[in-house]
């Protein structure tokens, strides 16, 4: 199965791509999509779909992951968010992908088997489940692949657990 | 001049299509397009684009006007707005429409000539402006008239102060 993780933003959007084959997990690709700061709102998310849509065409992954958001906090953040995971959300149902979301609690809890993990802690888990060399960076990134690993790990639970139902 | 308001939501997008001629406003289409509860958002972004997307290669504007957001309350819903909000904006820069955003304050003072007008003197304004038989229905329907109205007065001002300067 080939998961695409997401971590959604208008001025920089991580990806991850992984294949699980069984309990082995490898990165494909990851990199993140930038966006030129001054840019009506607008053309960024004209840019980024045009990232996504042929990147969908090309990879064709079965699931996309993407972080569920709560905010406590910043209300303009949260709607700016909210425009480029919109953007993420239609193009991934344009191409018939399902779409997958999990808190930040689920991604730490999955990745290092402990929901109040750092941020470092997350990232050496990537790096360590993936097989590679650094720490992939920025952390956007990084946090792209947290989500594909948590999504491949839940998946798999959720199957297996299925057949006991 | 043809003006396209919208009031963007996941649930319901209030609509509203108008023609300036000089200073003569008329409506030439306005309603709602919905998405059935209990659908997946990806899914709802979907359906919303599908509307939006014909409806803008068959009416043409020239001008999109949407509400700038300012939200001091529930981020869930600055979320959720920033979604509908998204795909609004993304579509739009497909199109290659130009869009303006204006806050509530400068629709109310552009509709009624005061900014701390009432939700209802703001529709029977729109209502007199268009020539309208009765207020426009849903409130999402008559906000994004009076977006529309509000920006075909504020583009035709802009644009006589820019002769003077």
């Amino acid at each position: 199965m080939i998961i695409l993780g997401i971590d959604p933003g208008t001025a920089i959007m991580g990806y991850g791509l992984i294949e699980q084959k069984g309990t082995v997990l490898s990165a494909l690709d990851y990199a993140c999509w930038r966006t030129p700061a001054h840019t009506p709102l607008a053309e960024r998310l004209l840019m980024l779909y045009e990232h996504i849509d042929p990147y969908l065409t090309v990879h064709k992954p079965d699931h996309i992951a993407v972080e569920e958001l709560f905010f406590n906090r910043n209300t303009t953040t949260a709607l700016a968010v909210g425009h480029a995971r919109g953007v993420v959300l239609l193009t991934g149902a344009q191409h018939g992908i399902p779409i997958y979301e999990y808190t930040p609690l689920q991604v730490k809890q999955a990745v290092v088997g402990y929901g109040k993990a750092e941020k470092n802690q997350v990232q050496q888990m990537v790096r360590g489940l993936l097989r590679l060399n650094d720490i992939p960076k920025p952390d956007d990134t990084a946090d792209a692949l947290a989500l594909a690993i948590c999504h491949a790990h839940s998946f798999a639970l959720n199957r297996k657990m299925g057949e006991f139902r």
